[in-house]
């Protein structure tokens, strides 16, 4: 890619804001970055603070980037920008780093094509904080000839990863959190059944972290979150239920067989139902603890 | 306890046998530590590796041990071996760290209190290379004062700590497992599903180890175990299966509701049987893979 | 067995009150039938019922009986009762229809053994129904030739089925019992599915009842209970997830691998807490309602 | 629809050559039925068999039907045949038996109905034997007013039932086989236990089909396929795992939670890929009878 272009990012949510003033930076050499989101004001507000080379736009505008990064809440929101924009520039780049669905993906990356666009599924790993710090994982499905060229402008991450063809992207991120879903659902039973052995939850997450059965929900997650009834809503469990369900769609499009993952999905998406999707994911742990007559609580709470 | 005290180790396998050593330490402070292994040479030749104060014995001599330490491979052998012992010392200690069962402790513990003996469950976490090192976590179920007696003398561990009433510690130890089970299954249904898709399993670990899916048997056992194709044999898939019918023994015996870790004991036992019980305990995940049609390989194999 | 002998029914309520009264009936040639209830007056008023040659007795003088009949609520009333009785007449025959659990039928059948009594667990299946009929299906457990002694004088049976060593008649009773709870939760969960697809259960019913995926839960329990609204309770929630774990427990001891079922047990023991042990076993579909956010309701409720 | 009309039949496979035989019955009063088959010679025989008003046809000149019936494997093949035909007769009906997907329905409808046909997804129960006899169950999605104009035709039917909007039917027919594969695993499961426990599957059999627990697949399926060892191959394993994973398809399409369900849609799927895909679907036991060491065999066999 030249040297001096035109960037645009898209969808300025917790995750987009902070994603989006790394590429504004110096080092990153972009000559203008366009800013879009559905409220206004905030695009406006972003583009203040970050200087004179960044704008906030209409949505339209947009469409005269080199390289555009999109972050929103599902695909169904990428395919609604798209439907709404002119031609873009032929040789554009379009990066999607929301969680959206494989089909969805390759049905953006077909429709981009003809207009000479490489879309590339990227959806990225590691929460605000790590937007914020600029240490987010990226992985990727498309061309990786093409990812090689708008990586160096990719300044919110650590790790960018080419994982497979279009589509592999959405795939690997959907498995991820499917996986994080079975740790903290899994966990949360067997703390469930020692607590009414008479174990306490710190007590066994103390040990399972000292132990082979720790994982990323026994290490942070439950101890932070579920034994400190806090539950702070960063990322909200009907998200997570739609992850869980993206991963095993994914699963049945291949002819996989997941029984195991198959059952988190449907445990996942009960409990959205049954706690409601507007807390946070660890709150799945709520149906774990509703089906047991228990509530896990720390003693140090 | 008193500062010159005898101590006993019996069941000097893989694990056991690091372990012993350490208790002979000279910081220790044991007067005398008796061996007693079902293969006698195995304990002679250890003994004469350990020095002076180190003695191969029979069976019944170890009866007059103040502090008795235990490692088998199940409780049925612990059971064997305490039906073959004349009366032990009354206030003296007895710390299993087998992988038992919750309801073989508490009648151990009946049957030892008789005599005036303590009995504590104490499996132990880390495996052979903790056990050398001196690194392991202890989770101790019973009297929670006799433990920080003998506590000076666990010289194989880095971590002890008590968890509960007598069964607490053979239940933790057990759904420390079920949960190390679930990893390796739903890692293993994940990367199936992925590769499915194009996603390599390399890509796929690298992507979950920096995300939220990530856990030990993402980190460590399938890239090291499963994807070189290696499975070395450390601990047997035979155990793994029983340590999983544990767990789903323990929820059973409260009433609790686990319906995804009694899954995972449902396949965990039925790759026991169909890979074969003696294989390591990732080769849990062959099952996975014959279900798929496929086979989880590294590229840098 | 000789042709004059004495009959002792132990447990008159739902289920063993008309069984019991088909034990009186002239052709079953008992020559006494005594009847012993916790509750005496519920004894004594059946006894009046049922004519001259039945007497309510107190638990202690059944143990003059040639036959015994129990059905009691769970193994552990059986327990309590065998305790408080003395020597039972050698020879005597004990036939027990609770829906126990098969270690216990073990452990009893070896304690009358001693006194040169015979134990068969002796489960029936049939409902309050099947017991007032004299329909009801006995699976028996336990010495062959003996049940075929005694086999004229279950009057209350139109199946008497030999099934296998002591115990197999609970293990079986408790596997029909959790095939039952898998009918209710997975039709419930394929109604839920479809209701949300816009077709009514009571359409989805008529057609699955004329197609191969029918059970007695979609022929029977959920036409009739369920899409009712009626849930009435003739067969208590706690009970059922009581045979469901019994059955879990039951593949555990023999190292089964049951992933299915094992999700049932779970699932069933979770409905019992969320919903209430006391409600009617098809209740536990309303788990699947909450899970789905909606009710099962018929259209001609 | 006028009493003088044109019917068409394409797809004469097992279930669909009996099927077209019906529609060709005087008292159907068709003037005049073609028969379309990808292998021609099928249908040569077919209609010779079949008399004067019967026609073997190219696929083009199906065109002209005022009712078509399609009988196929998947949607797959319904698809293909759509993209090879000129425009239909306006105010033609297309009902389709195929045991479809009902997002390929609603697809198909929308198309259709650009030519002013209606398209009904109308899948089948009862296999072969109820298609000679002209018993067979359909399941009708779509517009219900149409059906009752054509319901007088379907003389392969003994119960004609609508169900629902576009995609209703074929999304019913899957919960069917759904149900049907849950039957048989967990039936499975059950008999496996019990048979390591000595209780042979034939007395097992015998009492769950005289108890509570009794379905489709222990009364019919298991005893007259598994238990005799032969599994003929009337429906086969690849095909009901594509209709379990289309009603977990259908499941995540309305965000249900069907966690039992699921769990039955992996152990399938990975049963086709483990046993192969072209045996009769009830040799899906064979996963179980692997995963646990043992045949399920009959004492009369």
């Amino acid at each position: 890619m030249s040297q001096s272009l035109t960037l645009a990012f898209v969808g300025l949510g917790a995750m987009g804001g902070p994603m989006a003033a790394h590429l504004a930076a110096p080092e990153v050499g972009a000559e203008t970055l366009l800013l879009y989101n559905r409220t206004a004001n905030k695009a406006q507000a972003l583009a203040a603070e970050l200087g004179a080379r960044v704008q906030a736009v209409s949505l339209p505008e947009i469409a005269r980037a080199d390289l555009i990064v999109s972050c929103l809440p599902t695909s169904q929101e990428v395919s609604e920008v798209l439907a709404q924009l002119p031609s873009l520039k032929r040789g554009a780049v379009w990066v999607d780093c929301t969680s959206g669905h494989p089909d969805a993906a390759r049905v953006q990356a077909d429709q981009l094509a003809q207009q000479g666009v490489t879309f590339l599924d990227a959806p990225v790993s590691g929460g605000t904080a790590g937007a914020q710090a600029g240490t987010l994982t990226v992985m990727v499905g498309g061309d990786a000839q093409v990812l090689d060229r708008v990586r160096p402008y990719l300044a919110f991450a650590a790790l960018v990863r080419h994982v497979g063809p279009s589509g592999a992207g959405f795939a690997l991120k959907a498995v991820n959190n499917i996986l994080l879903a079975t740790q903290l659902l899994a966990t949360g039973e067997g703390l469930a059944a020692l607590a009414r052995c008479g174990v306490s939850p710190d007590a066994a997450l103390e040990v399972i972290n000292a132990s082979s059965g720790r994982s990323n929900a026994s290490q942070n997650l439950i101890p932070q979150r579920v034994l400190t009834r806090e539950f702070p809503v960063t990322f909200k469990l009907g998200l997570l239920a739609k992850d869980a369900d993206i991963a095993l769609d994914v699963a049945l499009s291949v002819q996989a067989s997941t029984p195991l993952l198959a059952q988190v999905a449907g445990l996942t998406r009960g409990a959205s139902r049954l706690i409601g999707p507007d807390h946070d994911h660890t709150a799945a742990l709520q149906l774990i603890e509703q089906l047991n007559g228990l509530e896990l609580t720390g003693e140090r709470r």
